[in-house]
């Protein structure tokens, strides 16, 4: 591969992205200057903040301009260095973008392991991981023999949350789209319970896997899912808002009724983005290493090829297409 | 007089109380037994919280039985005593309910400071203080120059809270219904702004009254206002959920369309009851005895009397009737 291939923002997108909004672009690989270093990436990852970003309006994170590249976590090798600390061949994550050459300097690039698949530095040791795992032991402060719900559990980060919830000794009780997810979320990710809300009556399939109530949710879907769970809630209970995918692309915004239950039950709520919790990612990488390594966490990637593909895989994303970490390989 | 009266549960209420809902019972005084206090109650607090208590659903607190009767925070003098600790004179408070006599244990009983004026301790000095102390100083936790929206901000709560976050050197802007109120909130209570929701317009206001946008919110409205309010979050914004008062006899509850707000802004939302602080009352007499004696906190009572009246004096509250905290004077 002689050119870098970019994945450009070509228009602000409807209420639901399409291929259209996206430019496949051609540009010459980047030169390094001093104390640069060049990276090939191997993979990129594709998650739903994506969408916010491609919108012209206030958010936590800039958005993407026009004709810029679309943003995404990468992780690849080094092909040139003019940073004594980095050399060819070494393995580095970074905020690359949607294209298969960056450079950086030093400060953006985090050596990872190389003795671990690479694709994890994009999963569980890498932003979902760290999502996964500051939500729910710093927000959600699950007890042993609490009752946790994890909506979209057959995700990325999901599926972590459940997991690491049943090593603390939690009732785990997932929500994901079709009975296929579904029996992934109980058999492979060992959640106890898993409500396939496709399937109906929401608030009775709730009800029946979660006989002592909810005391901790994981939120990344929003909608009349969560507006069914505040139904729930037991007193004290905590609700960490890490996303709200059902509301993305809403043409309306859902209206949440039973915000009530946050009062009579004293819940605690909070939005939270996991590149603010910096500090923690460190003990997220630790600990997520070491129950990998022990065999504690079930790990479900689907990979991806191709860099021109990346819009087509993405907007499959949205629409729920995937389970677990859902990853583009660069090169097919 | 030589009978209690008693106003009693009659029946379960519709969406909104109506007199038929309460009963007024003559019964006789009662006799106290060992270690026992027999208390006749001078001022009666009437809140807002009270509708949940009449109607048989799951909440924080048990419903009142039909036939019993109606519960209050209630301040009067001792008049026949078998515990040495108090003496026919003390002045004390307890939770009395709504009738004109109570027996208690001295664990149920508060001695009050008989130089401040009695009713103080149903307002600063009582629960409306320290829901107003607490939910600001632990909840919001306002920092100095950040902006406070304050909802129901003429009410007993309100009035208070903006009072001391303006002491803590913050903008402090209220929210209430209709202009007298507005009025009172700026030349009484020394807000900087006060909104009238009556008088439309309501995210236009809040955009004028909030320049910077709003980084605290003590909220004890919801509904629409408090929906409006989402939209003026500022990043790290925390949210103290006091009360609903639009919800609890609303005939459908309002859908909450801004909720994304929360997480684009990494929001801090917490529902509270000041009875599950009892550790901070302390604090908050000490501090709100010591602003009064100096002058810094203004206090308006809406003063009603007759025990006889307290359904009609109530269902007024619901209905926003009322500038500052709600007293019953039970003798007239």
């Amino acid at each position: 591969m002689t050119v870098n291939i970019q994945i450009q923002l070509a228009r602000r997108p409807g209420p639901m992205p399409v291929v259209e909004d996206f430019a496949v672009v051609e540009s010459p690989i980047p030169t390094i200057g001093d104390n640069e270093i060049l990276i090939r990436h191997e993979y990129m990852s594709l998650d739903p903040y994506m969408v916010g970003r491609m919108r012209d309006v206030k958010s936590y994170a800039a958005s993407v301009q026009l004709g810029d590249v679309m943003g995404a976590h990468t992780v690849g090798e080094v092909v040139a260095s003019n940073d004594p600390a980095f050399k060819p061949g070494d393995k580095v994550s970074n905020y690359g973008g949607w294209q298969l050459y960056t450079k950086s300097k030093a400060a953006g690039l985090r050596k990872v392991d190389a003795r671990l698949p690479l694709s994890l530095n994009l999963g569980i040791l890498g932003m979902p991981g760290a999502t996964a795992y500051i939500g729910l032991f710093d927000i959600c402060q699950p007890k042993e023999g609490e009752t946790v719900v994890v909506t979209a559990a057959a995700g990325a980060v999901g599926s972590l949350v459940g997991q690491m919830a049943k090593l603390k000794g939690c009732r785990v009780v997932g929500i994901a789209g079709g009975a296929d997810k579904c029996r992934m979320v109980i058999e492979e990710f060992g959640f106890d319970a898993c409500i396939d809300y496709k399937a109906g009556n929401l608030f009775k399939q709730l009800v029946e896997a979660t006989p002592k109530g909810v005391d901790c949710v994981f939120e990344n879907v929003g909608g009349e899912i969560f507006d069914t769970i505040l139904r729930r809630l037991n007193p004290f209970s905590r609700i960490a808002i890490c996303g709200l995918i059902s509301q993305y692309a809403a043409a309306e915004p859902y209206g949440i009724k039973n915000f009530q239950s946050i009062l009579v039950n004293r819940v605690k709520v909070q939005g939270f983005i996991v590149g603010e919790h910096l500090p923690r990612w460190p003990d997220a990488y630790k600990d997520m290493s070491h129950w990998y390594s022990e065999g504690k966490l079930k790990v479900r990637e689907t990979i991806e090829h191709g860099i021109r593909n990346a819009p087509t895989v993405f907007l499959g994303l949205l629409k729920g297409a995937n389970t677990g970490k859902l990853i583009l390989k660069l090169e097919d």
